[in-house]
């Protein structure tokens, strides 16, 4: 049966990487060698990480304009840490989003001052703060772009003049956006880029070097810079899935076709959720996400029953997030229109039934 | 044509765990769903990794003696750093025995005094040091068991009421040892264990708690410890390789089996080494690494002949570091007794051509 993978993370990726992905498990470039056993500095996988650094500042729109790509490891919970060690002087602002954005304020107030501009925790996450002020005296704004857990996503950003940074982790490639504005974005690689195990991390280069302290290599922008992400071994095989994974969203139109397809998904579901009396929205409207749709039922005696009825169908990860409830439908850009429409049938299908 | 994978690191891996870990990239335990695309949450990887994290300490013999195994991201660079941040209040004592030792001094410099108990840097650590003793006030001992780039090997470990840090990155699963008598034993899986991507680290319980820091969340032994390796989302497709080889290991019977091939590989080609006056081995008789023999010509004029043979051999990885020159052989568990006789074949048969 086919499946409908709705996983929030790791989730889909496009079954034309998957393919190529598993015969290179087997046989890389013809080498003979499998690339699990091939060394990082052999000049087939440098080739690799050129490409997938290349690519990535290509997708966006980054290319000679002063930033720099790596592919690190330990996700986007060690950039929490990276961020505070590379850039935290005394004070920093943070928007906070939600339990991502959360984190990121803990593990930063170990290294200075942070003020949370603004919160939406008030209701349980569900909006995005709009009216806040950045102080002038911060080192820089971090924020997340998209909150997996809540379903809500960033539409607009702060013009500020300190750095801007931004935990893209989960909507990194699908959406076109001025990506010149900020000054670093990461994003944990298992939502819209590969697998899990690497982390990409786009850095303008001008803004290090502006702190006191001394940094452990590991923790150092500036010692993977020089190292072009190679100051230790990096995961090879989640960057050459990620580069599959990049080639793939090039060769289909870039992000301003993921972009589309992402939106004409994100409007399948989001009208149904709003048309069927069986379930209602968790997010504020005007801040839904077009990568996680978080929604619930109504009548919750009808759980059991829409259960059943999703999982017999092939669907795969619909189960909400335990701070939230209900149902979470992850739509990353692999994901086809087809199986959003398969949940829509599957909701118009629950309706009749309960009639 | 059969290739002879002596490469450094990552490295040869058994041919059965790259056919299954191939056939996870397109279906994950009939589950019609890919190893990539699953959430790390689900049951089928959660059982992954409590079975990769048992394995590891079944085969070390170390189960129920209250040691935990993680699995972990960012490298052995990552430990050298997480080591000070958790153990180092004050004072440490390092033997210094290569590339590796002296980087994890460097790091761990930032957090307190380090004491280098020996350093055989002064013969560009073609030995191991033996005679030094520990001081009585040091937090704990650190030191590297196998010098992947010198080819070196510790053959015996320091008795010491002191922690016992040991990186055993390189020859981990390897031999027996008496692994009750270390409290943290940390390995970059892409040698003996699995693709690069994950690290394993084993520690005593018993021995956290110590510092007056404050440790990072992603930092702290304690909080991977609580969550089980999954306090943030783990490197899943390396992990489940690691676990692969390791069901593969204990399937051969376990590291005394490993231990035994080992040693007859290593007999083999040290042995042609010290027969051969085409030859030279690069480290000390006694402290030969049965994981890496470095090795030279005795007359340089005959490098392109030899590079020629084994390249035209489907021998791979054999050039040396740049810091010792000449020839590694890279002999990892998965290496067959037959790879190591064809490079022995091919030294003798440059024997009869220059004769």
């Amino acid at each position: 049966m086919k499946k409908h993978n709705f996983s929030a993370g790791p989730c889909i990726l496009p079954q034309e990487v998957f393919k190529e992905a598993s015969q290179a498990i087997l046989d890389f470039n013809n080498s003979g060698l499998s690339i699990l056993e091939i060394s990082h500095r052999s000049a087939d996988f440098v080739s690799v990480m050129d490409e997938a650094q290349s690519l990535a500042l290509e997708l966006l729109d980054l290319k000679d304009k002063g930033y720099k790509a790596l592919f690190l490891q330990g996700g986007a919970s060690t950039q929490f840490l990276m961020i505070a060690y590379n850039l935290l002087e005394k004070k920093a602002a943070y928007l906070n989003t939600g339990t991502w954005s959360s984190k990121a304020i803990k593990e930063a107030k170990l290294f200075g001052e942070i003020v949370e501009v603004a919160s939406s925790k008030d209701k349980n996450f569900n909006y995005i703060p709009k009216s806040y002020s950045i102080p002038d005296d911060v080192d820089y704004f971090h924020c997340t772009s998209n909150n997996t857990i809540f379903g809500t996503q960033m539409k607009e950003f702060p013009t500020t003049s300190k750095p801007l940074v931004c935990d893209m982790s989960s909507d990194i490639f699908s959406r076109t956006l001025d990506f010149s504005k900020f000054d670093i974005i990461y994003a944990g690689a298992q939502k819209n880029m590969g697998p899990a195990g690497t982390t990409l991390v786009i850095v303008k280069e001008d803004i290090l070097g502006k702190v006191s302290r001394e940094i452990p290599s590991m923790m150092s922008y500036s010692t993977h810079i020089s190292k072009d992400s190679m100051f230790n071994t990096p995961a090879v095989y989640a960057v050459y899935v990620s580069m599959l994974t990049l080639r793939w969203i090039k060769a289909k139109g870039g992000i301003k076709a993921m972009e589309e397809l992402n939106n004409k998904k994100a409007d399948l579901l989001y009208s149904e959720i709003d048309r069927n009396p069986l379930f209602k929205g968790f997010a504020a409207r005007e801040d839904r996400s077009a990568m996680n749709a978080t929604f619930n039922l109504t009548d919750e005696s009808h759980k059991e029953t829409f259960d059943k009825m999703w999982k017999g169908a092939g669907v795969n990860g619909l189960n909400g997030h335990r701070s939230v409830g209900g149902y979470r439908a992850s739509m990353y850009n692999a994901l086809s229109l087809e199986s959003v429409q398969v949940v829509v049938d599957l909701m118009q299908d629950l309706e009749k039934k309960v009639k």
